[in-house]
């Protein structure tokens, strides 16, 4: 059992939130068997849960040229840049799920250079990468590199606004210090 | 008039997009007097533009310890530091109007720590910078710098938490290179 | 009115300086309707105030292959990303009367990436940058490219030498807190 | 199975390496039932080899006011900043055994801190990463804040010496592409 | 002999050269025995070799509670720091022989940190790269640092200019690959 | 007569080091008339000693693609980028001597790009530099831009671990200040 708190902000009980935010949580509960944290972090929020939910929603289970694993991919990428303990550990664990590969994970959370993914991938992760780090200097250079991969514009409105909003959630996690589940460390391996 | 194109990505006519999409935008342009072309350029995605507006009010327009004019000038000064030129100068309009100064969103997004604010503003820009570029490193410290200003757990959480937002907007409006309307660079001053 | 100090430094009267010292004061209030500040903070200071003003205009009145004000733009450009607040807002004030464009400064003191400006004019920027933030890997390749816009040599001393007095000239306003006159914010626009 | 190779360079077999290095490898398979890559690729240089296990022994093997586990755990966190898959993946393995912990390396590897540590181990890791990242400006004051934890100067040796050598192994396995063995990473989850 | 060119640009014969700017470079080479590349490489323009000589003057020269050699080795710390190697020899060989110390320029070139060198030095390199580096976040507590060991507001004026100039003249030397005399290499050692 | 410590560690007398520690030392004392305080620095750990000469004669003594002064060459360039006082004075000293050329060593410390080197030694440096500041990148093409010079594998394995290792003895000398011999200064000038 883990005695560390979850996130230095209120975490409510589950009766305390509103019920569209409570269903949310269960059925989420139901999936994975467990509440992932950043549900409970968020819910002193409501407003910003179902904001934050939806943006999640629209970005990551959307139809498109990436698959859900390369959408969790970017996400461990950039989080590991961001050295974001959540959201590695949290979608470290959906990217072996999704990728069925218990070792991806790990590999591109350190070093997605270093990674056994596809050229495809690594074009991806490397405009995801410039994205966090340096958008100010995305050009149309960038952008060739990823046609040239087939990816369209919209695969490239993915691949950047999905970086854009675990980057927002990479700062939400480090700054309130929330903790991923311990359930998360194993799943997939 | 001008010619630029207002983003990389497809701008939708009005009557293209779903009613509430454009309900927002015609609001928006009735008090604005025209349109701030990031409703254009993330309409488009009208799950996206509902879950950005959605958050961006959840954290703009909430009351707390922070005055509107603190809520912009977090905006400008994170998206100096990240060279976000629509958000700069968009949000600059807004932060003279709010704060009711000619002089100060020129001077934060420059360069807080050389601009006319109060030492309570310097503080919460010093925190707001810290989360935009390092936010790996926000410990207790930094949160015990804020109390001392009066700042409360809930603040705090408004100044990174829009911090946060805006540097996914940040990003954004780089990748998509998303261009502010002319009439920002002249409102307020 | 404005109660702000304009610098850190003594700031003589006018009577109490050097006679060349004040023509040149008095020369520039005729022509502006004011004295720009950075006159006021280097007159305590004479020999540094001539040598200072001495190589101002040899840069920036020069004829050559730059006009009048691409010189401001390198002087933007590169003052934004050191974070001087001085030269941005003043420089920012002349180029917008140079390029008879009201956006273009603070397009370029944001980012340059992202300004209306011509393909030279962005390589030239790319230069100066380069210079600015890490001369020592300038090479042949940084002049290829230049030459391949048609600058000549001589235009390229220009665009490093421009780049270096105002990298000088930024780290004197910031380190003596040198301020904007409140008239630099509108002119131009 | 696994068919990426495991080193740009040679990987001798077991038969054409000199007897002693042979010997050490097959020593190191009985206790952990196969051969860590980092022998096999370091196995093409003897003397190298040689000089690289006597330093790394010398180092973490040795008694004194760090644990093993303290050792492994300043590996975890150097090596995770430079990006080293093979130290992050295999140290992290041992760390997880030695501190008989489930979470620390992946907490460690990401951020340190935000990890699971004691406020002792996290001053040691802030002088690891210091020396790892920023050597030059070590000083007094670091010293003294390991003091204040009862770190003795030999322990203080220690930490540095191993982020030394650690860094040094982390270069070679990122230029070499030294991949690390499956195994490593469920070991002690 | 030396066949290296000392610099990009055009060097012009001392026949070529206005009268006055031919006569400050015959007076060194009267006092120095050769004439020092940096005049010969900036002869070109003689209105900027003017205002730079002006300029070094005003404040290498200057009487006040800066030495000549602590002048020196502001110059030394900062071009070492900007890898200008003009910079560093010549003004290492004067710094050597100003301080009367063999071993100086060296130290403080590669590390002021670790050089044989007071603690009123060594706050005073402190603010010059600070300077150098990262001028926007100059602030009163650096001013306090400089109080404290005896430094006026004067003398710290002198050490940001001297940082300054010096960070335009590293710029120059490194964009026009202006090379250092072969002598300056020995004098003073 | 020097009277600053050479270490902050402790420095064994050498009738209390064991036999083969003194003999080396006695050995290297013969040869150069003096004993690099290297030596005595490390002589505390005598394990650690051994490995790291065992390490240093593999890497700088071994025969193969690079001269004794391109080895030299990788030590001073790296060191002089992490500010390592001990070894750019020591090794700058040896490329002197080994490369028969009395600038070269200042001139790669500072800035290798403007060095009196080959194409192909500067593509070594090229490389070196990056192993040393961002190994996680290292890629294809680097090996590529070598390999057009003629290196082979073998070679790039040598500048890679060169750089390695040295970069762990100048996070060692750094955080130990071990202070170079004043002998080395004049060495070979």
């Amino acid at each position: 059992m883990n005695e560390h708190p979850i996130s230095r902000f209120p975490v409510p009980d589950l009766d305390e939130v509103p019920d569209d935010v409570r269903e949310l949580m269960l059925s989420v509960q139901e999936k994975a068997g467990f509440i992932p944290n950043v549900f409970l972090a968020l819910a002193h929020r409501p407003d910003e849960f179902r904001a934050f939910f939806a943006y999640h929603n629209a970005l990551m289970e959307r139809e498109g040229g990436l698959t859900k694993a390369d959408r969790e991919m970017i996400v461990v990428a950039t989080s590991g840049d961001n050295g974001c303990q959540y959201c590695v550990v949290a979608h470290g664990a959906i990217l072996r799920i999704r990728a069925r590969n218990k070792l991806v994970s790990d590999q591109v959370a350190i070093n997605h250079h270093k990674a056994d993914i596809t050229e495809r991938q690594r074009a991806m992760l490397d405009f995801a990468l410039k994205v966090s780090k340096n958008s100010r200097e995305i050009n149309d250079a960038d952008y060739e590199k990823l046609y040239a991969f087939g990816f369209t514009d919209d695969d490239i409105w993915d691949i950047g606004a999905i970086t854009g909003l675990f980057g927002f959630s990479n700062r939400l996690a480090n700054f309130a210090s929330i903790r991923p589940n311990d359930e998360f460390y194993t799943m997939g391996r």
